[in-house]
């Protein structure tokens, strides 16, 4: 079943200890997608400038991935230009010029408006609102956010809280939201507040899934190279959401194994730059990976075999 | 099998946001044992002052702890005062007392000597290697290290790195000894050093183990409440060879079962003063707990079962 996006769209410069690259596709719209697209059908909504070279969003269409939600409006694109230091764990960016992004009005298309799946990529939260009252009722919504709606817009986004059904955000954006340190007591906060699921990313160290009544833990990949962590939490949120829909089943298993999947996604992502990694991968690849997760967390006899 | 450790026996005062604890049974040594017992014999060298309250180590020697190989010295007990702000990940030690510790020589009592199982806890290197040229071909040797010898000893430390069979660290002290930032890289390191398996401690974060061609991970307890973190890592490699010295059996699947254990006594150890958590479980109560651990990480269908 199909997923739809809204997000960002963007040029990213980015400079790592491995490398650089200058304005290569980004945004937390176009991660999604190519992570998304290799488990089912993707519609993205977003805007680009009319500076963007949009011949090269063609890789993402050609896998599934529907753009004509994508508005091309006059001005200047999204850019973001940011480096990493030694530890790889923190982006600093040098610089964010929102252009055409900073008037973005989510229009969704008609033919989107039934999309059973709809991800809310980090955007204002009166505009994941206005998203949700042009679907027609999702079966599944799940939502991202940032520090800088945390603080400006905080009453608007605990109003989103009460209309999705998981919230995924990083382990530093959870105790700002919750002003909770410890992350079972901000799940808590955050489940009180409307979601059935709170996801919790934390990078190098993994991410936990929070319901009620249980936790899970799925390890973020050991890998030894981390090459570029741009867009890692959005092409987790594309795995999560693309294997949901996929598997149309939506007990806790396969919420769990969308976390698995999540996680996956996300590892090749920071294996190169932009969604190069994402766009090489094919089906046993991913395959592969998660039986390397099954590996790497399992401690039964089954292992001997 | 037995399981012999030699490290220290200290008092603590420990101040956490929850409160405070003054001259509570503290050290490596103490935590490891109290922690090990639950699985095996456990055989405990060390060394305390003259003004050490030893009828309070009744409570080890009643559950399988032998002391005597604790020497009792002239002069002031060992002692570490240590505080915990909010966030509890890191302790800010206010006052270290070696006392009677500055000159512990450990003498391995004759009884003592054919201990399969050995647990060296962070001392000098050199009394580390000391303590093995007196013992009798173990089956297994597991050591651990912190910063201050990294510094100051480096070469006895990684002299000492071709006797032991697994080294146990936390993730800082993997990334000084190896001058590694990523932790694939840094176990390599040391694996190409001697040991066979490192386990590398993350505290809130979890625990990998890695082999030549293998990692295994294992996640932190999710804690809503961290009471007083002193001795998680000591009560942790206590789990660990605790559990492998019961079960006897050195393959990969048994080690990673280790892991869990020493995670799962690591969630003991913190949620009370000193090692009075680790005193009043029992063994539903860590069979519980690995029953957690496994329902943390699975992804399978038996979930729904």
């Amino acid at each position: 079943m199909t997923v739809l996006v809204v997000g960002s769209v963007a040029l990213d410069s980015v400079e790592t200890p491995f490398g650089k690259a200058d304005e290569v596709l980004g945004g937390s719209g176009t991660f999604f997608s190519a992570s998304a697209s290799h488990f089912t059908p993707v519609q993205l909504v977003g805007v680009v400038g009319d500076d963007y070279p949009v011949e090269r969003l063609e890789a993402l269409r050609e896998r599934n991935v529907d753009l004509s939600g994508v508005e091309r409006a006059e001005g200047e694109s999204f850019r973001w230009r940011g480096r990493y230091r030694h530890d790889l764990n923190t982006a600093e960016t040098l610089e964010t010029r929102l252009g055409v992004f900073s008037h973005f009005r989510p229009k969704i298309p008609e033919a989107f408006k039934k999309a059973p799946y709809v991800f809310l990529a980090n955007i204002d939260p009166r505009l994941q609102l206005d998203v949700l009252s042009q679907v027609e009722r999702p079966r599944l919504v799940v939502c991202d956010t940032m520090n800088f709606w945390i603080e400006s817009r905080r009453s608007d986004l605990i109003d989103l809280l009460t209309h999705v059904d998981v919230l995924m955000v990083n382990d530093a954006e959870a105790r700002q939201l919750t002003e909770h340190n410890n992350l079972v007591k901000a799940a808590r906060w955050i489940l009180a507040r409307g979601p059935k699921f709170v996801v919790i990313k934390k990078g190098e160290h993994g991410s936990l899934m929070f319901t009620s009544s249980t936790v899970f833990y799925a390890p973020a990949y050991p890998l030894e190279d981390v090459f570029d962590p741009t867009g890692a939490g959005d092409s987790f949120a594309g795995g999560f959401m693309g294997y949901l829909a996929r598997a149309g089943v939506l007990d806790e298993v396969h919420f769990r194994r969308a976390v698995v999947y999540g996680s996956a996604m996300g590892s090749f992502a920071v294996e190169r730059f932009s969604i190069q990694r994402l766009l090489e991968i094919t089906v046993p690849d991913i395959r592969d990976r998660l039986d390397d997760f099954r590996r790497l967390v399992t401690f039964e006899e089954e292992l001997a075999t």
